[in-house]
């Protein structure tokens, strides 16, 4: 507990009010925004910052600091007011007068890495929520891995109705009960106000009794009794399970004509409104400005947290865990990972396993896990088809967090946002298993990873109709493609137990992308036989198998089509017809590499896509628009695999006559 | 309320062991699939049909018939087993021989449109409850119309864990507490047990607690005490809440060595198990065989179901309202809305209005809503936005639910499965509104839709960075080409307001395939100044403008940036540049036409597309790799609209420029 016990309270009042005012300017500068949150939770967040958080502006990265999550992401003025006070030396005025124009730092919402003090990205409700519940899992984690004296801190929530009305929200609820993750303080504005008016028009769940039901400690306060939300914080501190405050507000608090009605949720209040807001909080300050006394009682929260930090550092000098913690907070040792992986993959070219690419993944994560001690894996609730769990990993639970396996339960988003929280608290390297037709599910979050850039690694096994019998609601044909398109995410499909290990060791090693592996679950044989030197997938694409002398047809396949690929070359050769096989486990590595070696790669002849998925974002990759893709063109269905290949003609046999077409059309 | 009074206990016991016993040989022929959810709740299906479900095999669209969702799909052999013995036609032995076969109507999971029965397609968790509310909700929506002698129905539900896991039943639970659908009775098969082990594993959550919060009516009975079970049953239906039923139960019920445990949910049981069972139950048929006796049971459910549906007809007959029924039953009035758009079309060319497509839906809304009167609008909480409502909507609520507007809540997930469900259960045609960027959030629901092939029209405003100052979290750049990946859905992305009309002309009229509005946030013009005779989006592609003379380029773009197509060929004009524009607001339709007609459209001159999202899914529409796209390439950014095109060079001078180089490098 962190408490302190002497509060000026009309100075703390005073912060609060700073907080509404910058929040009223900013917004009527830029024309645009939510005034509403901001100002309704200012006493809140007057009362954490003031009493209880502990962190450092000269030092964001703090390893020991409280995270501070706003959920509500479209308040974003709060924070952006609150860091500007606080003292971040990148958040002066002049930020804050650019609220949401191009090239601030001040974004509409909160965007990780734009400016100090922002722990993780929120905007999309209840995603700063199940994020802070990774990062709560993460602390004690890292604490159940290095002590009390080097991990010890808080992770503060403030989140809104939205957020907890959102599906995300009851993973991120029933997981953080069931994990009791008693540093998990979530500060409810409970203002009984959305964008279309009462909360009343569309949901009517005690949310006290809903989070009691997930074995939640909760609470219930005047949010602009500050005094009693610091005695809410206080228990919450002192309770053993995660903390719900809900503290009723006014929306708008202090907008004489429009506070607690929607009107004030996300438009300017207007001159006149915010001139009238002014007079009421006795406020005689221009736009921007904050008189020095109310900064420095901000400053104070700073010093607070610098020295705790200084203190921290020296239990950290003092500690044998020292080198230990130090490393787990680095960047995973690439260079060992490469040595490991060449050895394995020397092996497998000897032992030529035949197995799915997601057992080829259990048997490269037994590499992985064995150099990089700080990766944790886990699956929703698939752990035996995703193959996530190697030898000896511990499931991580309430009374023994020294594990480093989590079970996330049948939450695929959950756990997507629950991976991004744990990558940006850090000290660990998440991966999470589940099927690839769910990462639909999981796709809002695996978004904000990628636009975030936190180093996460999605395994998705069963990845085409090639599962089979579980048919079409389970069968991706569109989801690779829909992967794809996401900015700054790499999408692998790999082809063999090889490729599976390049992917692994590339994903594992990035620093700022996201990762999504698509795992086949039928047996596929090894195709790469060489002792692994280099890792070609880092080129995206690579020739498998070249022609001798000029092609007269370039296949191209990723994953479990590369066999097929392969296949079709051998059809063609006694008809004299060379092709080229070309393996691209990874297009964004492929798209990303000089023109020139494209080109080579895919070579002048006549080009054909296969891959048992849909053809979108195929066409970019061929030359002409007579170029052939064997492929699916809608949804799968259900059947043994074999059967379902031959069914929507994807072999070897189409892929050789369509060569042939393209040959002779050429001619 | 429509129990049996008297029951042959022995006889309904029976009833269970068959399903049982069909799950365990159905699964062990196919060599996969599920036996543990069918066998644990066979008893309290068994109750469920024997006494209370009102269902008519011999005309399985019958109105009034209650809904019955497996939303466990996985347990598919249950629905099939009772299927097969309530006489469904479709449903004969071979089918279930053939459980998950190619061509069997026994898919892996329970495929809407693939057999009678089927209300919903399942399997993806949490979707079939969800969908079971939309369904309720349209129940008491059509009952607020016609009145009890015409609709008075249940909608049944079967879930497991893992559909209260996903954080889709939390949106679920919340709305339909909310709305109070008392119609709607879910049984919960609380057997403990998930894929990966026990249940405390992953979750701690007290659903009776969880679900009572919501506002819901919550028992718990032991699901083999078929009594209890029936007098549950009972309750429920007397409560005006929605209600759930914990039926503790154990997964696999009469395997004497595997059930109770994970190893009984998702394999075969083997020969052994099998046979052990099959003594246990002292049952002595082969496989596949079921004694008449138990057919006889079953049957008569078929025949209580097929009187019910006798007496509603001639309810139906004598009713005033017969016509009126019959209507709204019956596929929109296409032709009545094609004149209706016309006039209006007329009237824009005139008036040339200059509006957000947003408001261009708005108004054209104003035309469906009037000539429609069994739309039903909606939106997640942002109806000021996504401008959803027409004039006069009335909101749905407990109270009245007469209305034609309905309050989603801050719920895009549950939205999406909630509008399946209205469509499926048939009587109104549903759509509803959010941001383009939480598509994502709505997405498996959505594709849930395509799969089915239900009208379902989804209203996405906010369509890209045009959106400006909300930034990347709100913006999509990678939903359109993600959303065109899916299979039977339309994606129209208009351009003005008379291709706004035209696609929620086409939207609002296609019987099997949903569809997504892509409509701007910002001010566009009117482009199309014809009177609006014939609908032109529905050839996907069009040439908008064409040129005097031989193309030298054709500038195709969608939405938004069709304006800057025009203005870059205003651009080029000058400068000796015949430059064609072709407006293509919906991918899907003009990948449908005709080959010679879409090249006769694209022509022949090099091609530029213009649209600020990303490239994905355009290649395919260009001649060569060197044609030109001008877009997004990753993520946009937080600032006011016009300085965001400025910014990523999505502009008129830059197509214009890309023009001429594709030209000069041409020659």
């Amino acid at each position: 507990m962190n408490q302190i016990t002497r509060i000026d309270t009309d100075a703390e009042a005073a912060m609060a009010t700073a907080i509404r005012v910058l929040a009223m300017d900013a917004v009527e500068a830029a024309k645009s925004g939510h005034p509403g949150a901001p100002m309704g939770m200012a006493d809140v967040a007057a009362v954490l910052f003031n009493r209880f958080i502990k962190i450092d502006p000269a030092d964001d990265k703090w390893p020991d600091r409280d995270r501070f999550v706003m959920s509500a992401g479209h308040g974003s003025m709060l924070v952006y007011a609150v860091n500007h006070m606080l003292g971040y030396d990148d958040m002066d005025m002049d930020q804050l007068r650019n609220f949401r124009q191009l090239g601030a730092r001040t974004a509409g919402h909160p965007e990780y890495g734009h400016a100090k003090g922002i722990e993780t990205t929120t905007g999309p409700l209840g995603q700063g929520i199940t994020t802070a519940v990774g990062m709560a899992l993460a602390e004690r984690m890292m604490n159940a891995r290095f002590g009390d004296a080097l991990v010890d801190h808080h992770t503060y929530v403030i989140c809104g109705d939205g957020c907890l009305m959102e599906g995300i929200s009851h993973e991120a609820i029933d997981f953080a009960g069931h994990q009791q993750l008693g540093r998990l303080i979530v500060l409810w504005d409970d203002n009984g106000i959305t964008i279309d008016g009462h909360t009343d028009l569309a949901t009517g769940t005690d949310q006290m009794a809903r989070f009691d039901a997930s074995g939640w400690h909760v609470q219930a306060v005047d949010g602009h009794d500050r005094e009693a939300v610091a005695r809410a914080i206080q228990a919450a501190q002192s309770d053993a399970r995660p903390s719900m405050i809900a503290c009723k507000t006014v929306i708008g608090f202090g907008a004489p004509s429009k506070q607690g009605s929607h009107d004030v949720h996300g438009a300017p209040l207007g001159a006149e409104e915010i001139a009238a807001a002014r007079q009421g909080f006795g406020w005689t300050h221009a736009p921007f400005v904050v008189p020095q006394p109310i900064l420095t009682s901000w400053r104070a929260v700073a010093a607070r947290g610098a020295a705790a930090r200084a203190a921290w550092q020296e239990r950290l000098n003092a500690s044998p865990l020292k080198a230990q913690f130090t490393a787990a907070l680095a960047a995973p040792d690439a260079g060992r990972l490469r040595h490991a992986m060449r050895d394995y993959c020397a092996k497998l070219s000897v032992e030529k396993p035949k197995v799915a690419t997601r057992k080829a993944s259990e048997m490269a994560l037994e590499v992985v896990n064995a150099v990089l001690p700080n990766t944790v894996g886990g699956s929703a609730d698939l752990t035996g088809s995703n193959l996530t769990r190697t030898k000896g990993m511990a499931s991580v639970t309430p009374a023994d967090r020294s594990g480093r396996y989590i079970h996330y339960g049948i939450r695929e988003h959950g756990m997507a946002a629950i991976m991004n929280g744990i990558a940006l608290h850090g000290g660990l390297i998440p991966y999470g298993g589940t099927f690839l037709a769910f990462a639909d599910y999981s796709r809002p979050a695996i978004r904000l990873g990628a636009l975030m850039g936190v180093p996460v690694v999605h395994v998705m096994t069963h990845d085409s109709i090639g599962l089979g019998e579980d048919g079409p609601t389970h069968q991706p044909v569109e989801q690779v493609a829909s992967l794809r398109a996401i900015p700054n995410l790499l999408v692998f499909r790999p082809a063999d137990a090889v490729e599976t290990a390049e992917a692994w060791e590339i994903a594992v090693t990035e620093p700022t992308t996201p990762s999504v592996l698509c795992l086949s679950r039928q047996n596929l044989p090894l195709l790469r036989m060489d002792a692994g030197d280099e890792n070609l997938s880092r080129q995206g694409a690579y020739v498998l198998r070249d022609t001798q002398g000029a092609r007269d047809v370039t296949l191209i396949a990723t994953g479990s089509e590369v066999e097929i690929a392969l296949a079709a070359a051998d059809l063609l050769a006694p008809q004299g017809v060379r092709a080229a096989v070309v393996s691209a486990p990874c297009f964004e590595l492929f798209a990303a590499r000089p023109q020139a070696e494209r080109e080579r790669v895919l070579g002048r002849a006549p080009r054909i896509g296969i891959e048992a998925l849909i053809r979108q974002g195929w066409d970019g990759l061929f030359l002409r628009p007579g170029d052939g893709f064997i492929g699916m063109t809608g949804f799968g269905a259900s059947a043994p695999a074999p059967a379902l290949y031959r069914h929507f003609g994807i072999t070897a046999e189409r892929a050789a006559d369509l060569a042939n077409q393209l040959i002779q059309g050429g001619k």
